[in-house]
């Protein structure tokens, strides 16, 4: 780990208010009611403006959304690694939202685009999805351990149709979002470092809804998204994680964005008020 | 579907031979073997030659990998659009091995990068992950349908890291591979039309290591991965897939580059060939 690694980092961040993560995610609908073209240019605006907002509110994380950029093209790419560059330089920690997997050298690919120094894309940390298998992270594993990175792998999500999935019996007898996060703690774990790795479990899940269980003390962070416009309300954070809030990462995405560009720092702030009720 | 849909134009490929299909994966080891540097440009190199060697040889079918381009950033999309466009100038089909996944309007997004009519990596189909459930590809199938174009889904991959989590058992009592796979098959047998919906399974997985069990006559393309370099043998093709070898996509990657760039097109007819033994 280098010594501004994302852990370190993150890790000195206070309370869920100061690891409010806010999205990036110039959605064709909110670039439509901002009155900004449905462009890589209009994407960079929102994405701009965003960033400037966070800065301004005091937020230090950020998690552009990849496919809001991905679906504009070469000038979608070109504008999601300056919006990325520009968030780094401010001091914000960028989390990359790119929900990338695959095994072997391919998934290292991966690793080189958004966790590698020097990269268009670098990140702070990253999503990833483990389909093939836990072991199939292993590079990207690799790769964030090397660089000082963060990486956050998709465990129990919010959306009712995951379930069938992520509550399948693997043949230890646990669930399968059980399965991967314990294989999340076991690889952290062999690393003989902290704070470097995540699961993203969806914060609209009741506790009673989740297939996995998280153990006390709790090792990885939670990358939480579904606050704000999805529904869940900041201001339950403790009721929702209990004694794992202290390593929640409260993420909100539309509801920053739902009043226009001059709504945003105040959307952000309204949104730190609710996690201090 | 368009009157040249994915469906129709695969559907019209002659035989296993026909359907051979050649990925596009410029990997930073034969970029290296080749004498190529390690860069967008060096890429692009490494797919021409590819590209060109496809139509030399006869065949129809190739599959960028997509992380082999990412991982050169903003130049290396750029690198990977055209290369997109002038192999399906040249009349190829193209698969983009993309194993996008998430849900919503952020899996919608990736839709329009992948599949969208105009778009700069319009692509003829494109690989997907369910992680988020099955329902979560829906949007991808909307567009493939609206697009004329084809979807292939993660069901059961060949690295054994990916076993614990495919044999899975859901809710029913099928395997979470089957449980995937039957989700393509409704869905597909939904839409009224057939041929443009695909499973991935790894064409190193003996029939009895499978997790899925293909029905008769089998509805789905099955784009197996895992030919030439990775052990599997062409002309083990239909030992391995028996009645279904009609709906395979049997897939070589990097034992087509492994003698060099003028290796390339006697590699894809040695492969050929063994598609004929």
């Amino acid at each position: 780990m280098t010594a501004h690694s994302f852990a370190d980092r993150i890790a000195a961040l206070d309370g869920p208010g100061g690891r409010l993560c806010v999205g990036i995610d110039p959605h064709p609908g909110i670039l439509s009611d901002w009155g900004l073209p449905d462009t890589a240019e209009g994407a960079t605006t929102l994405a701009q403006t965003v960033v400037h907002a966070a800065v301004a509110a005091g937020v230090t994380l950020v998690k552009p959304q990849i496919a809001f950029f991905e679906r504009h093209g070469v000038g979608g790419m070109s504008a999601l690694a300056q919006v990325i560059g520009q968030a780094r330089s401010s001091g914000l920690i960028v989390i990359a939202d790119a929900k990338r997997g695959d095994v072997g050298s391919t998934v290292a690919a991966y690793a080189d685009a958004w966790l590698g120094v020097g990269s268009d894309f670098e990140s702070d940390a990253m999503t990833a999805v483990a389909y093939q298998g836990v072991g199939s992270v292993e590079p990207l594993c690799e790769a964030a351990l090397s660089a000082g990175k963060g990486l956050f792998v998709l465990v129990n999500t919010s959306n009712p149709d995951g379930w069938d999935i992520q509550q399948a019996l693997v043949a230890s007898g646990t669930t399968l979002a059980q399965h991967v996060f314990d294989g999340l703690v076991a690889r952290q774990g062999a690393s003989g470092l902290d704070g470097w790795m995540g699961c993203v479990v969806g914060a609209t899940l009741q506790p009673q809804e989740r297939a996995v269980q998280f153990p006390d003390p709790m090792p990885l962070w939670v990358l939480a998204p579904g606050f704000g416009y999805q529904g869940a309300q900041l201001s339950q954070l403790t009721t929702l994680f209990g004694g794992v809030s202290e390593k929640v990462i409260p993420t909100v995405s539309r509801s920053v964005c739902q009043d226009g560009p001059d709504g945003v720092v105040p959307a952000i702030v309204s949104h730190l008020r609710e996690l201090q009720e």
